[in-house]
Parts: C-alpha cells; structure tokens; sequence
C-alpha cells in the first residue's frame, strides 16, 4: 500500500484525472452539464456584455462615464472565460471558440507595458495601483485573470492569454516579495495564491510556485501589512469595516491558524493554496495546518448541504456550532470554495472525509447556487425560506455565477484520480475515465444510476492486463456496502480504509467490479450544540439532503412535524424538476382549530395527520415561490 | 350596568385613581418602587447631569463644544423630571424637591421669547426650527416636556414648568394648524398629542385638545407634509432611511389603521393619544381603530412578556406571528407604551382584556427593563440570550431608563379607578386605594401576597353604607377564581363579564371581600403560525413568565426540554432575587455521548435527566451572566 501524508512528508500522490479525460454520460449531471454548456455560458457572456464587464477591457473609460469599471469586474469576465474554456476543452463549439477569442483578445490587450493588468485600477484610479490590497481585490482578480489564461490555453492551445498573464505573473513578482524596495504585500482576497499553482503547473515556471509562497508566508506577520498600508493611505488602521484581520484570515500566520474564521470564500481559497502548496513542497507543517482547520470546519461549522459560513454580515463563520437555518448565508462560492480544498486534500490523502464533503457539497450547496434552467443563480443558500429567497438572474457582486459554470464545466475533475500504483474512483457518475497506468490507458466506465441508486457497475477496459490497486470510494453515508469482483464477492470487513477499498490484483480486460451502496432514507441530526436544530430532524438519501417546499406541501412548514416512528417511501419521478427522487410519507400538521382570536393559551395545538413530499435540495425554488425547510421538528 | 363604549358614545367612564390615593405596600413593587425612589432617581439624574443633558439647557453651547446637544436629549431630562415629580408627589424629599427646583429653573429659563423650547434647536441649529419633523423628534420632546410640567405642577403645586410649557404649546398651537401661513405637520415621533391631552386636563384649556385633534387627524393626509418637508430640504422624500412611511404610523389616516406597524414606542405613543381622544371627543371612529389595531397586536404580534417589535432594524414591527426569541427587539420603552395604552383603553371600557395585558406587560416586559439595584437597563428585552445580553449604566439614547422610573414612580395609578357607581380595582397589589364615590372617601385596603399567592382579602371602609357596585378583576389566567363577601361564598357562575365580576349591594364600614385566583403553573404554548415557538413550551404561574438562566441550570439551555408530563413545583425562595417564586423540576439534556469528532449523525442524540429552575423572566441577569430561555423544547 502506499504512503500517505500521514506517514510522511506531504505529497500530491492521488492526481486527478483530468475532466478531459472523463466522460460523464448519467441522467443527474450530465443535463445540468449540457445546460451549463448550452445555456448558462451564453447567458453570463450576454450578462458580462451588458453590464459592461468585458467592454471595460477595452480602457476607454472616462470620469464621469456609467457603468464605472469596478475593482472585482475581471473576475467575473476571468471566471466566465475559464468555464467557457473548459466547456469548449469537452465539447467543441465554434460559437464559444468565437466568443472566447474575442474576449481573450480584449483582455490580453488590456495587458499594460510593464505587465499590469486590471480595468479598475488602469483607467478608473491609475494612481492608486496596489494602494490598497486588504479591500480591493487587485491580486484576487489577477489570480481569476491567471486560472482564466490557464484553462483557456489548456483547452484552445492558444498562448494569447497565458502570455498575458505570465507577463502579469512576473511584473507582480516585481512588485511584491522580500527583496529591496519590494512591497511586502499580499492580497486581502486570497486567490492568486492558488492560480500561481496553476500557472506554475501548466507553465512549468517554478517562480509562480515561490511566488505564491510567498503571499502565503507573507500572510499574518507583523508588523502587519494592512496596518502600514492603511496609515500610507492616510487611515486609521484600527478603523478597518470588519474591524478584526480574521476576516481575510491575515490575524495570525497561515501555518499558526487552526480555526476556520472570517470570510468564507476567502478562507477556502486560501487553504486550497495552502494544501496545494503543502503538496508541492512537502511542507508538513502547511498540511497540518490544513488538517486542523478542516477539522474545525467539519465538525464545528459546517452546515448539512455543505454550504459554509452562516453570517452576512462578513460572509463568513461565526462561532462553533453556530448555524441558522432561515438567516445561513452559505454563499455558492463558498461551497465550491470546499470543493476546491477537499479536492486538493484528496490529492494528498485518499481520505474519504475529504470525498465525502467534496460530495456533499457538489449534491447540496453548490448544486442549489444555479437554477435548473441555468440562469438563475443563488448567491445564499439557506436551510430554510419564509418564501422570499429566489435564484437572481445577476448580481452587482456577480462572483457566484460563473464559479457555479465553471464548477460544472469541470466536473469531470473530480470523478476520478490515480497514483502511481492505484486507480482510483472517487464518485459515482455514470461515463468514462481515462487513466494511464504502467504505460497504458486504463478505462473505466461507469454504469450507475447514482444518486438515486447505489448499484455501480465498473468495466475496465486494458490493453494488456496490469496489476493495479484500484481504490472504490465507500461514501460515509454507506454502512452495508457489498462488493463483486467478476461477480464473485468480495468481503469488505476491515477492508474499508479511509473510507476506500482498495482491490489490488492483476485486472484485465472486461474485468467487472459491482459496488453496491444501498441508500436506505437516513434520518439525520445534528450535534447537540447546534441550537437550531435541537430537536430537529433531516432527511437524507445517498448523498442527497432533502427539504419540504410549499409547493408540494402547502404553507407553514414548521407546523410539520415527523414522528419518530414515521416510515417513508422513496420514488423517482422522472416528469418532476427534471428526474428526481422525492421522499413521501406522513407527518404532523399543527393545526388553527381552537385558536380564534388568540396568540396564546395553555392548551397544546392539535395536529392533524398530513402527507408530506420532500425533495432534493439542490432542486429547490425551481417552480413557484414559497416557503423552504431542511430540518423538521421531530415528533414522538 | 352601567354603559360602556360598544353601547354608546365613547367615554373616559372608569377614571384611574390617582396614584396619590394610593399606597402600594406589597413585598413585589413595594422594594422595587423604594430603589426606584432612593436609587434610581439620583443616579439617573447623575447620568444625565454627566452626559451634558441638564446643562445643555443653559444654552450655553457653541460650535465646537463636545457634546454637541442631541435632538432628543430634552426627552430623557423631561422623563426624569416626570419620574423624579412621581416620587416626590408620594414620598416627599427635600434632596428631590431641590433637585427638581434646579432642572426646572434651568428648563424654563431656555423658554424663547415666542414660547420655544429646545435646547438642540436653540443652540445647535437655530436656522433649522420645525424643519424635519419626520426625522429630528422636535414635537416629542415639547411632549415629553409637557408631561414633565404637568407632573411637577401636580406634585409640587409649582407654576414655572407648567407655564414654560403652555406657553411652549401655545406657540406651537401658532406655529402648525391649518389656518393660513401654519404648516400642516406633525411629528415623525408621537408624543405630543398624548401629552396635550394631559396638559388639557392640568389646566382645562380646551385648545391643548384642540391641537391634540389637529396632530391626530392631520397624520396620513395627502399631499403628505414629511414629502413636502423632504423637497423644502432640498431632499429626496424617497430616500427616506425607512422607505415607508409606516414606520411612523403616517401611511394613513389614523382613523384608517388596523395593522400595528412600524416603530413600536411611536405606535404606542399614538395608539394612547388615539384613546385618549376617543374618550375626550367622544369619537366612536377612533375608537373602532383602536381596538382594531388592540386586536391586531394582542392576536398576532405580541411576545409573551407582552414584549412588542421584534426588529431591531425599525425598532418595531414586521408581520403578523413573527415573534424570534433571541432577536427579539421589545423595547422597554414599547411595553411601557403598551402599559399606557391599554390603561386608555380600560377607562373606556372597563375589559379585562386591556387589564390582562396592562398586568403582563408590567410583571415581565416593563420590569425586565431595570436591574434589582435601580442603576442598570435593558433597552432590548429579547427571550432568549446566548449570554451576551446584559443591563447597561445608560444610553447614548436613553429613552427607556427615564420612562422605566417614571412608570414604576406611577404605579399606583393602574390598581384602582371608579366611575359614576363602581369602584374597579384592575391589579391586585398589597396596599390601599382612597376612592371618591358618592360623595364620600371610600378606602379599599388590600391583603395579599400577589403575584406569589392568588389569595386577595379587600377591606372596605367607608364613611356611611353605600350602594355601588365593586368591580374586581379576575385575571384571563385564572380559571377558577372564587369569590366571598363578608365570609359567604358569592358564586361566580356566568357572573364574570369582560374579566369583571361586579358585586351591587349596600357596602358598609368593615366589609370583606375575599377573592381567591388559584394559580397553577401553566404551561403556554404559542398560536401554530408563529414558526419560532413550534414545539416549544413557556411556564407561567399567575401573572408571572418564567425563564431559565444558565447561572441555575448550566449552559447550553437549548438542550433542555420539558417533558409533557414533567411535574413542576412553585417555592418561594426569600433569599433569592429579592424573594421571587421559583419553578422547579426535571427536564431532559442532549449531551454530547457518542459525538466527538461528529456535527451530524443518523443517531439521535441521547438525553439525561437534570433538575431545572426557573425564575421569573423580569428578573433575569441580575446574577451572573449567562444564557437565558423563555420558551423551551417540549419532549413526549
């Protein structure tokens, strides 16, 4: 068996396949996929268009002109690039090669002599360039900028924006570092930390790797970077918004942080670089880092749908256990934020917690940011709604839209991985990956109807048989799983390690392993410390958490409530949002009876016996409006 | 029977005793009052005299000075002058009187020449008199000015306040109107017109009521004065901070209303003046808006506490059975207003359904308000804290410390009333009320231990026999009150109409009238709509609701819950809290067993018996800080 980081020096061992070698061909994402293709990347490139996003590229802005170019603007445009790039990378289409060539154009144009490239701070305020990086988002857009130009050559071949934004790279390594006169800067927004990852891995230029070490380890030490840049900006640093520098995580040094704080997107972009990094550099004390943040994260501050950060006010976490249902703000972004980092931990480690998270994220929280028809976008994503949260067609702050493309555009990604000896199978989605193993292409098809069925069915497709490990994930939700290997069983006791089995043996050609994961309907609590759900139950199936909307079960969802013994019925129902399971049964319905002009009184409200449907909430708020909720009062 | 105002014409028929005629001498209020009189007066008057209230009416302020003399300032010293007048007319103390003499000396020399009186006004922005009305509370603060003079008069027989204020009033009375030249306005805070109706009442001049009218009538009209107002200021009326104009009760007609809405102390202040002149003008249409606006509040938006305006953002309402516990606004302030309007209410029609509520606001929302030792406020009296919800030393806007004191000073004026052949007593409260019915005094002396026992022993005296009618309440908790006259069992069968029950017979010299009004501790439960009390349970034993503090039942009180058929015990502790009845009992308490390391399990969480205690909510943190709950999670 191979090392892990545990037992050594931190290493990405379990390489994703990557999505363009990974076809993904089931009935649950691969319509939302072609949607994304066929609707959401036009629908956005049309939103960027009018709002005035990719015209900016072009610099010729003058005071007084509307819209003003503002200083998060390149990302929207970098994100909508990079997920038309991975869509053009799995389905070639003339109409989005056109309109990625003309965009890349505009922007690798909007490149500055000495590399520089940002629309805000070139024709709004020139003079205020890296003036202000705890709040402005200059090297967070940079880093969109640097993952956009990564993807797009990627996928087109084309250098255009790629040596745009290496110049860019390199003028920004110019600029900031430990060298005399260099500023000692890093951004308020983390991001470029982990395109400079990116950037190095596609470029092979270890000095965006040192790079991004150093805005890492630049993070947090004193004396404090925002401190000095605020008093150069003639501010009283102690008058900062959000008052505490744990909102960008800059309170203590990155390798000293072992509580998920602040900003959530931020935070997870920032452990996503640090566990990239960990990796790259076989930095222990990075992963540990990581390590212990996750398990803050995971067992402290985490939500159900895996959406993350319940407060608006910094778009972040709070407390432990601390996690509003109605008032979750769970930003999309967010989610996809812990996609990111659980996938890039899953590189190091096979860990199925890091699996089962990425999983739960990709079915709840960051699957509910984007309406079923592709464009209309959550930016929260509550547990609960009194019926007044809908998806929007756009935001002022337009981040959450092309992350979710982009996500889905990619998917692929995440499916797959292998290491030197092993294949590896992370999720179940029906299709096809394509591995190299000992010198060969190894296929893995897929047949699954997950997640509405637990039964998969792999064929492995070899030139020559090949002794290989291959590593099936056993989702934290399984507790029975069964395994077949040409049809003989296989005992999984004690055979499930870090939540995978691993099957070593010498495969050949057509060898079919079955996996079978029941899905029973799992109730679900929280811990006791959470006190918005103390007595509260959810309902999940597989992967899939569920919620009761109005429309499928009337008003005043919280008169519902769920007998303990209550049993309920899962059915597919292939006419309804688009092929789903809904979960049925019977609960309790408090009930107006006796309460006529009153408010309170010392008699119990009766309940009446009432059906109730429950769906998946991923799928929610796609018919008409109304209310929403993910726990349920539980009664005896 | 004597006629109430559903049969007629609406009359001021059951007229407050006034609480000079009384003498409060329980073991509840008694204390209570005498840290008010000996405690909080002083130390509110230090308060005010630090903070710069009192001398900003030396008018001596000049650009530059800090503190700059707020536009509500005049308010918080003219509650203090009311509180302070209070407790002088029942206690004299030459300290007070002197205190007194001095605050008002200084108050009526900042008269103008044309009668103005305003020190932010006067001093601050001179050029800007009676140009926001919406927003800058110049009419509350000649209100609240007026109440403080009428009390002083009446306590101290003293002119200077008074006359300061009617010649305030009656250049205000030049200044709006709708004669030619006047403008049409009124205030954004009520206040004023309740307080020209107590000024009309000091001095019988009808002209005060007059004004009173034409403030009421003019509010809601359009064109709208505060969108005229806006232009004249060279603003945007649509910018207004709270958008509608509902916040301040001026989105119509008062005649007009039936949804309590926005500002809860300015609905309050308004609902009272709207009460008031239904009485005194004898208008059926105020009347009927009143009470639809009573119903509205009392069935739809009132806290258990009788706490009201559960947001902080307009400091008031939002919709109907939306009642959050641990947001929960409820001002002190707004229970006060409620303790005023539902005493309006109750001189018009002697129902016990305001006297209900008059007695919940005050055992709970109103007294929470200040801390044992008479020197600490809340300003938010939420039902549920996570521990950081504590009295404060005062207020940058201190509205609620004054108007505590002011209201505890007056407590005697809501025990007892009469009209043409009854004598009333609403509350029960160990003590004597001196009534004036048929032309002689007649004394009800109370015994009881109220609100810790039910038992009520009333002794007349009286001069001669006479027949009237006694009116004794019985409270809507009680369900099984028994009455005896002079020894002999009266049954109450049928007999107790709108929360009275009238005994009609010749009284002499030395009757005994025993009431008894049994009080179980009850469990409450909230009307099905309102979502955050599902499932939950409140205690409450008489007129008193209970809550738990952490400093009794450890942390993490959202853990407990009550099972149904837990049995509780009431016991006094007299060394506790002042003396304070507590609930006692076993409840259940999730713990943590089995969920290290897990935020969510598909095994519920177990539980553990623990003893609880809860103590009344009014007396809550006055210990060490700690979580607080009001309603609690029922368990089968």
């Amino acid at each position: 068996m191979e090392a892990t980081q545990t037992e050594g020096t931190p290493a990405r061992r379990f390489v994703p396949v990557p999505f363009t070698d990974v076809v993904i061909a089931d009935r649950f994402w691969a319509p939302r996929m072609r949607v994304n293709r066929e609707r959401t990347i036009a629908y956005q490139y049309a939103q960027c268009k009018e709002t005035g996003r990719i015209d900016a590229f072009r610099l010729n802005w003058k005071p007084g002109d509307e819209p003003v170019p503002h200083i998060f603007w390149d990302s929207d445009v970098a994100k909508w690039i990079e997920a038309a790039s991975y869509t053009l990378a799995t389905d070639p289409s003339a109409e989005v090669e056109a309109l990625l060539d003309e965009v890349v154009a505009l922007v690798a144009a909007a490149g500055q002599p000495d590399g520089y490239l940002n629309t805000h701070y070139t024709v709004v305020e020139p003079e205020k360039r890296w003036s202000n990086l705890r709040d402005c988002h200059e090297l967070y857009c940079a880093g969109h900028l640097m993952e956009a130009a990564v993807a797009h050559f990627q996928a087109t071949g084309k250098r255009t924006l790629l040596d745009a934004l290496c110049r860019y790279a390199d003028y920004i390594g110019t600029v900031f570092g430990t060298g005399p006169g260099q500023k000692r800067g890093y951004c308020g927004h983390e991001e470029i930390e982990l395109a400079l990852v990116k950037l190095y891995r596609a470029t092979g230029e270890r000095r965006y790797l040192e790079l991004s070490r150093y805005f890492l380890d630049e993070r947090g030490r004193q004396p404090h970077y925002f401190d000095q840049e605020a008093r150069e900006r003639g501010e009283d640093p102690g008058a900062y918004y959000f008052q505490k520098y744990d909102y960008c995580q800059v309170h203590l040094p990155v390798r000293e942080q072992s509580e998920v704080v602040g900003h959530a997107v931020r935070a997870m972009y920032l452990y996503s670089a640090m566990a990239d990094l960990a990796g790259e550099l076989g930095d222990a004390a990075l992963l540990a880092a990581s390590e212990r943040l996750w398990e803050n994260l995971t067992t402290t501050r985490l939500y159900l749908t895996a959406g993350i950060g319940p407060s608006r006010h910094n778009e972040g976490f709070t407390r432990s256990y601390d996690l509003p249902n109605e008032t979750a703000y769970a930003e999309t972004c967010a989610a996809i934020g812990l996609v990111f980092w659980s996938h890039r931990l899953l590189q190091l480690d096979c860990d199925g917690r890091y699996a089962d998270v990425l999983e739960r994220a990709l079915y709840n929280g960051v699957l509910s940011g984007v309406s079923l028809d592709g464009d209309r976008f959550f930016y929260e994503n509550p547990l609960a709604s009194l019926g007044g949260h809908h998806r929007q067609a756009w935001f002022g702050c337009a981040c959450c839209p092309p992350n979710v493309a982009r996500l889905l555009a990619s998917l692929g990604e995440y499916v797959y991985a292998q290491s030197e000896h092993d294949a590896v199978v992370h999720l179940y989605i029906a299709g096809q990956g394509r591995l190299r193993l000992g010198g060969q292409t190894v296929t893995l098809t897929q047949e699954t109807n997950y997640p509405w069925e637990g039964r998969v069915a792999l064929t492995l497709q070899l030139e020559q048989p090949a002794r290989f490990g291959l590593r099936l994930r056993v989702p934290g939700w399984c507790r029975e799983a069964r395994l077949r290997v040409n049809g003989e069983e296989v005992s999984l006791a004690g055979k499930v390690e870090k939540g995978y089995v691993r099957v070593e043996r010498e495969w050949r050609n057509g060898d079919r392993v079955e996996l079978d994961l029941p899905m029973p309907i799992e109730r679900v609590y929280a811990h006791p410390e959470v006190r918005q759900d103390a007595g509260l139950v959810a309902l999940q199936r597989g992967p899939v958490v569920y919620c009761l909307e109005e429309v499928d079960n009337g008003p005043a969802l919280h008169r519902f409530a769920l007998p303990r013994e209550a049993t309920l019925q899962a059915q597919f129902r292939p006419e309804l949002l688009g092929g789903v399971t809904v979960l049925t049964g019977e609960a309790e319905y408090l009930v107006d009876e006796g309460w006529a002009g009153t408010l309170y009184q010392t008699r119990r409200p009766a309940a009446e016996t009432r059906p109730i449907t429950a769906v998946p909430y991923c799928v929610w708020d796609n018919r008409q409006p109304g209310q929403m909720q993910v726990w349920l009062r539980e009664s005896c």
